[in-house]
């Protein structure tokens, strides 16, 4: 996709369907090649048309971050829904589980007795039809416990009456350069310890769940029983920069146009604005990301600064500043955030706008 | 603000209406005092019942950066807008600039002879009910021409049948420890040499826009005839670190609870877990800035990570790690990003919820 069609008003956040739908199938493929279930992380896209695509490839349920996303895709028939996101749970929050329980399977994350009791007290006589994974913390030090601390995580769960089914990882310090070989080593050992530990225990496991974009697709033995990478199905510039896609793996895009255009002078640097800022691309930046997002048509161009509707693009000397009015298109670093930013989404097809989708769990953050 | 009401479930905006309404009069008095306009940046807030109450403490109008935001607050009846931008105007961009001079006094900015240019000719005969405003680059290297080069887009603007006002510039390099007073200086002086370039040229000009919500409260003369601060309505983390606004000043905070929490263990760090991420704080984080964001009540906390729905809480080793389930308030870094993340706020005054309010321009990109 070069081309952003002429009636797209910028900036827009544009999808190529095709790009999008080969990485859809390139994941399912490679899970049902190595014997795994795929659970996509749904947080990624938020959107329902994506959802059934990954569904319909093969997918065995979706996971989401919270209880308001898990509602908006029960509510379009999705059956199986794990949150991954340690609940803590008080009424208004029981009362919910307990309608989502009635329209599809649910699991939810734990990581402390405390919780775990909290959830089981607050559901009464409805726990057992909530299924916990115990988050184990494999190397990215956010919540989990440690595998060794599994088991009594999981014995208050069980004494709270939940249905303990088994273990659950996010090994997020994958994201950095040279990181993902070895955050997907430490994601098998902790889920190995872990579950090794329950069913030690006593307990039936029957999920060790792990994954995340920058490791699913690394080759070799895994303890894993399903994975739930998210940012696959489209890419992004952080995904790029990591070595886990290609340029032309890229299914999303913001279109953008140069609405101010600087030459060197008076000390300033050679750059053009473009009236794509922050409130659509995002501000993650991580320290090891060389901008704030790429440009595909001029890989060399640095995103160096972005305001909420402005991003700064340092130019390359080699090559001319574009006019004032082009219309180019940037890719997020984290393209997670550019979806949550927009209502709709435009679906681009041979060039040509297919369709419009909205992006339907938008702003659902609780 | 110490108590996040009963009913309310996390994470969510609350806005402590007493601290709003004195932040709007505080700064509508400073400007009447020294003489000067005031047209508020809405793009903070995006919300009609604020903007009101700043038209209602004196504003002589709003400042917006896109079209689809001064579409919103025109047909809530705002009589005069700013869209401080450097727009590039097609067709489309044209017809909605037609409209809305129909409905109220309409100014937006132009950096450059083509882009003056491009929007005569897209509005015809039409042109002449649009003013402009050149943007003035005073230091923050974004948009905007140098001094000496405003009477060029100046004359082309008017070539093009366009009715030119004045100028305006951001001071954005304020937004930096130890930067606002020099930024104030820098503004004072861009635009002094601006507008008397225009005036030598034989402009009549009746506008000189400046500020920032670092600078507008800087004492001292001013060739400015209004000001655009917007962060101060609501305050932020960043104004804190800056110390631009107190503790007390700030009017927005996101409620949070503790669900997961660690003490130091296996080298992890002592932390807790916050149900708040970056699709509700923003992921701003100025190199100078303390982390993601501060925790009022636990000021030595820091909040050195955001992923889209955690926040991890490094916590001090002088005070315990509060249980989990506590909830917590979190000031953002950013609070433009914040209101833009979601669809309603929650009005809290004298400790209750008073109000639900919509962020009517939420999303309008363009």
């Amino acid at each position: 996709m070069n081309v952003i069609p002429a009636e797209v008003i910028t900036p827009a956040v544009l999808i190529d369907v095709d790009v999008l739908d080969r990485n859809i199938e390139r994941m399912a493929g490679n899970m049902r090649g190595r014997g795994l279930q795929l659970r996509p992380h749904v947080k990624t896209h938020k959107t329902l048309e994506i959802a059934r695509k990954q569904l319909a490839a093969g997918a065995l349920g979706i996971t989401v971050a919270t209880i308001g996303e898990a509602e908006v895709f029960a509510a379009d028939g999705v059956k199986d829904i794990f949150i991954a996101f340690p609940l803590w749970v008080e009424a208004p929050h029981a009362e919910r589980l307990r309608a989502l329980t009635a329209k599809c399977r649910l699991a939810v994350g734990v990581d402390s007795a405390e919780s775990a009791t909290a959830m089981g007290r607050q559901l009464g006589v409805d726990a057992g039809s909530v299924e916990v994974l115990i988050e184990v913390d494999s190397g990215h030090h956010r919540s989990g416990v440690l595998p060794d601390e599994v088991v009594d995580v999981a014995e208050a769960a069980a004494a709270a009456g939940l249905s303990v089914q088994g273990v659950f990882t996010f090994p997020g310090h994958s994201y950095k350069p040279g990181m993902p070989t070895g955050a997907a080593s430490n994601e098998n050992e902790a889920l190995g310890l872990a579950a090794t530990a329950l069913t030690s225990a006593g307990f039936e496991v029957t999920t060790i769940s792990g994954g995340s974009t920058p490791t699913a697709l690394i080759d070799g033995e895994t303890v894993a029983t399903e994975l739930r990478p998210g940012v696959y199905v489209f890419g992004d510039a952080q995904q790029l920069e990591l070595e886990r896609c290609s340029w032309d793996d890229i299914a999303l895009s913001v279109a953008a146009t140069v609405v101010s255009r600087h030459e060197a002078r008076g000390g300033n640097v050679r750059r053009v604005v473009l009236d794509a800022g922050s409130k659509i691309l995002g501000s993650d930046r991580p320290d090891w990301a060389t901008g704030y997002g790429r440009l595909p048509e001029y890989p060399e161009a640095k995103v160096t600064a972005l305001s909420e509707h402005h991003a700064t693009v340092v130019w390359p000397d080699s090559s001319e500043l574009p006019p004032l009015g082009t219309r180019l298109r940037v890719i997020p670093n984290h393209v997670c955030l550019t979806m949550n930013l927009v209502d709709q989404v435009i679906v681009v097809h041979g060039g040509a706008v297919a369709e419009r989708w909205t992006v339907a769990a938008r702003g659902r953050n609780n």
